[in-house]
Parts: C-alpha cells; structure tokens; sequence
C-alpha cells in the first residue's frame, strides 16, 4: 500500500492549459457567455482535474460511507445513543437509509465501511473492514486516538479509494455515520478554521438550548485538553477527530492522487477535508461542496477551503446524501459542455457586438 | 378543446389528507424528523398534487419549450437581434442548445413550440405550431397583442399540455425562447407584484448601464402607455405580455387541472406563472420553483408567489434549462419518501426522547 507522503506527492496541480480550452470551448456553445452560471465552472474544474478539455460522463461513481464511534459520546452530547452508528452501518448494508435512496436515484454504489464502530458488526456481509479500534476515547479528557491510530484511519481511507478506483470511479461522495461526530469536527473546525467553540458547535439535528450548551463547553474542553496544533493535521485529526474522518481524508487524498473529483457532503466531511488541505493543499482544487449544511459551523469550513455548495436545501443528515443529491448538478454540466452545438453549427448569430454588449438575451 | 375556464375550475385544491399521510410516513423513515431539509417537503407537496401518499416515479416528463417574438425589441433593449429567436428555436428542434443537453441529462423530453415567432420556420419539421402572429406588437406604443389573441395563446397552451399528457406527462418543466422576453416579464411583474419598473428590469444576459436605463424607460413606457389591470391577468398578458408567456400560463393552468406538477424555469416562467395564478390562485400550490433566476426581478415574482427555488447557481439563460436541472431533486425526494426503510423495520433507535430532545444525531 501506497504510504500517506507518497500519495500526497502524487496530486497534481489542475491542468491549466485544459482549463483554458474548456474555457474557450464554452465561448463556442449557443448561450450567451457565462450564462449556465455554475455549470461552466464546474465543466471547467472538471476538466482541470481529469486533464480532458471534454471529461467523459461521471459512469462509475460510488458513495464511501464510513462509520466510526466517538468516546466522546460519553458526556452526553448526542440525542442519539452510540449504539445507532452500528444500527445504521446495517442499514446502509442493506440499503435502508436515506443515502441509500438517493444514490439509487442518482446511479451511484453505495460502498460501507467501518473504520471503528463500537458494536459488533461481524455479522454483516458486505461491509469493508477497517477497524481501527472500537471507537475513539473521550477527546474531553485526553487524546481521541493515537498519532499511529490516525495514521491507519488515514491509510483505511486510501485503501478504500484505491479498491474503488480498481473497480471503476470517475467521480466519489464522501459519506459518514457516526453518533457524536458534530462534536468532533466542531472541534476541528474551530482549531483549523480558528473560530471559538461556541461558532464551530451547532445543535446537530436538534439538541435542544441546554444541551447545545453543554456540548460547546465539551467542545471547548477537548481543545483546552488536547491543544491540537492548527498547522499538523495529523495532531488534530488525532486529538480531536475520529476514525471515520480520518478515513475520509485519506478517501480525498487518494482521489486527488488519481485524479478523480471528490463531492463533498456537509459538516462532517468539510472538517475531513479541512485535515486533507492541511496535509496536501492541491488537494483542495479536486473538491465539490455537494450541499450546504444546517450545521452553522459549516460555514467556517467552506471559507476556509473557498467553497460555495452547489446546494442548499436545508439537509442535516449526513451519510453522504448531500453529495449524492449534487452529482446531477456534474452530469448536467458535463452534458451541456459535451454536446451543445457551437454558434457557428447551429448558424445562430451572436450577440450585438456593434452595439458594444458584451452578451445578453434580454 | 376545453375553454380557459373549463380548465381554471377544473383545478383542485391539494389532497390535505393525502399530505398529512405523507408527512406521518416522513416520520417512520430512518432519518432524523427533518433532516431531509426541503426533500421532505418536496415529497409532500408532490403527495398533496397526485394525490397518492407514496407518489409513483416521474418517469413521463418533458420540457415545453414555447418561443415568441416581441415587437418591443425595436426599442432596442436586446443586445440580440430577434431573428436569433427563430434561429434558436430551430437549434431547440435540431437538439442542440443547453435545454436539449440538460433534458438529455435528467431523461426528459422537448417540446418546441411555435406562439409566434417572426422568422419563417415553416420548414422545420417536429416544431409544434400555434403561432398567434409574427411577433407581438411593440408594447411601448401600444397593447403588445388584442385581448382575444391573449385568450389565443393561453388556448394553445392548454392543447400543447392536453397533447403530451394523452402521450403520458408525470411533470412538466417550463421553457421559452423570445429575444425579448425579459422586457415582457419586468412589466408583468411590475404590474402583478407592484414593484417599480426600475427593480423589476435588469441586465438581461448582459446589457450594459446606458441600455439598461433605457430599458426601464422602456418598461415604464410601456406601463404608461396601457395602464394594464392587475386584477385582470388577461389584460396584462395583452397589453405588456407575449405569445409565448400566454402559451406557458397555459401549460400552467392545464397541468395544475391534470394534478402533474409543474417545474418553473426563472424569470420568464415566473412572470407566466404570476398570470395563471392571477386567474387561477389554486394553481400555485401546482408550482415548484426550479432555480433563482440572476435576473433581480425574480425575487418579486418568487415573493409574489411565495416560493423559494431548489437551486442558485448562477443560471440566466432560461430556455427551461433551470427547471430541467431540478427534476433530479425531485426523483431524489420521492426515492427517499417511497423506500427508505422505517425505524421498526430497521431495527434503528430512534431520538433520546428521555432527554427531552425532539430529534438529533449530533
């Protein structure tokens, strides 16, 4: 297995020179310039990260959804008992959850893994293993894992990549389940970002204002605890991350390496990224921000990567739904870059460039 | 074929019981009550339209791509000449604009409709034909078209969505074409949202500052000129409207009579929209809003109809493009709403009610 140095040496910057060629090509297509908005960044991005002026259609596309249980659940910051991270790995095995759904609806595999669920799950075929101990320790009271623990969440992740790589991907979502994982990229936002706790924690999908409080204070004593050092990911994912983030950090490093554009879900996978770009900075230009999460947090986390969603439709489930639900946005905007007829085909006269407008159907 | 008024009392009000059955299933689903943000809502919505719980699939959809010349272009307010219209409804037949790739790319069909179109197309085969004249009559000095030629268009939009629902119609997504049009859509939206012809004008596609005030001069001229009824929509449709704005206020009205719920594109199908609702006010519970338009003036009309869009991304091209592009998020809500799997049926736990918490994994 590739280490986690030589994979991040092996992401390229986008190609510029394709770039410019999409960018040329779209001034070709019959619409006015700029006017399918996001969909010709997107086509141009996307060519930069597969280095074809023209990508092929996004075929082979899977959701990684990785599971990992929080010790830090043990004070009380979870509406949710721990023991539905493992409920719900099931679930997604057997196609139940709402990530489920949606990919079906979009024509992805959903692809699970468990990185550290506390419950027994050798029961369930299908699932990946890559267990890295049965849930984090209580990041309040002392680290979360080791550095060597979050070294191995990241190679899970890259592992995973890789094997999906092999069976085909020109596109992956990232997805996650674990009870208690706002609380940690609460925390890795606020140290990564450098915004206070109490920006960084939300109420997840509904902790009521007593419980919010206490779980800023929690947030904000894993950071006084631990003192992870904003500039090493890998001290931060350790102190204050999980299993499951590290996983997907090593997912979005490994895509990048390969090429292979990486949608983002919401909170949980920003902060995963947010330790991607800290280790390897050209990671950040193969990243999609699927969708816009309820978390307030996440905010700080697409400024501080540069990210605008592609959506916002008030979602606050995690499991990777959010990127799912954008990948049509990606084929649309492929489609319209691949097979629109040019002006000069389709003999459609341009804008009044006499008249000295730029563009304009009015 | 059915009058205008057949067809308006036609319009049932949403299936209330059907909606709340809907938003009790939302509740067994193995989620967090909510977390599904606007999805839910969507689903139930859809739910109240076809009056099934559990609606089936959108497998029959099309986008009806209705196009029109306006005699107001010879003010000069496009920096497109109007011969572009003809020529891109040809390109619409022909398969080649953005429309034809998005539709391509969601599994809808197009319908290109002739309303009124100046150029010849006589010898374009698979164009639908109801031209009511070549091109409107330039509204700044005079009524844009007669009451019984606004009764016309609306009439040819009802036989163009009578046709596709005989060929099978699940949702209908709204598109036009006319050099133009945007002109059009500020002084309707002037008139029905009472908001000034300054805020409801604005670039178009591109125009510059000089063309832009003369085009707000040009609406409020027009708005001088006729003094259009706001409570009359078929007086603002003659006297500041379009051929293919009536054609699209019909496809409205008769979809909603159909129960098919209808995708609106943005600026122009909203301005359609404010006249079938202002002869029509059941239809806009019909009514999904597919993108924020860039065009300033389509926050008045989304106000005005109380909607907010599924997506922001920048689009201005209209054609349909933006409703096309929405029609995913639609699949997605209904696959989540018909097979998720239910917490029972799981095995999940649900929310700690215990701590008094309403819902939430955080």
């Amino acid at each position: 297995m590739d280490s986690i140095e030589t994979v991040i040496a092996a992401i390229p910057p986008l190609d510029a020179g394709v770039m410019a060629a999409a960018r040329a090509r779209q001034a070709t297509l019959t619409k006015p310039p700029g006017s399918l908005g996001r969909l010709e960044d997107l086509a141009v991005q996307l060519a930069g990260i597969t280095g074809r002026t023209i990508p092929a259609p996004l075929q082979e596309r899977a959701v990684l959804v990785l599971a990992g249980d929080h010790g830090v659940t043990a004070q009380g910051v979870s509406a949710y008992p721990p023991e539905v991270t493992g409920q719900m790995a099931r679930n997604f095995v057997a196609g139940g959850a709402a990530v489920n759904s949606l990919a079906r609806s979009v024509g992805a595999r959903v692809i699970v893994a468990d990185l550290g669920v506390a419950s027994d799950l050798d029961d369930v075929a299908g699932l990946r293993r890559h267990p890295i101990a049965r849930g984090t320790a209580d990041m309040s009271v002392g680290p979360a894992m080791s550095r060597a623990q979050a070294v191995a969440a990241i190679e899970a992740g890259l592992s995973l990549l890789a094997e999906e790589a092999a069976r085909g991907l020109d596109v992956v979502c990232t997805g996650e389940m674990g009870i208690g994982n706002t609380t940690a990229a609460a925390a890795i936002t606020a140290v990564v970002a450098g915004v206070s706790s109490v920006a960084a924690t939300g109420r997840g999908t509904g902790v009521d204002d007593a419980r919010l409080e206490h779980k800023r204070a929690v947030v904000a004593r894993a950071l006084d605890v631990n003192r992870p050092d904003p500039a090493d990911g890998l001290d931060v994912l350790a102190k204050v991350g999980g299993f499951e983030l590290g996983g997907l950090t090593g997912v979005i490093l490994a895509a990048a390496a390969r090429r292979i554009p990486v949608v983002l879900d919401g909170y949980i996978a920003g902060a995963a990224a947010l330790i991607a770009v800290a280790l390897a900075p050209a990671a950040r230009d193969y990243l999609v921000a699927g969708h816009r999460s309820a978390e307030p947090g996440h905010a700080f986390v697409l400024a501080r990567l540069g990210l605008v969603p592609l959506l916002d439709l008030g979602l606050r489930l995690g499991e990777g739904t959010g990127a799912a639900l954008a990948l049509p946005i990606l084929d649309a905007a492929l489609a319209a870059h691949q097979d629109m007829a040019t002006f000069g085909d389709a003999g459609v006269a341009g804008a009044d460039v006499a008249a000295g407008q730029s563009a304009g159907r009015v």
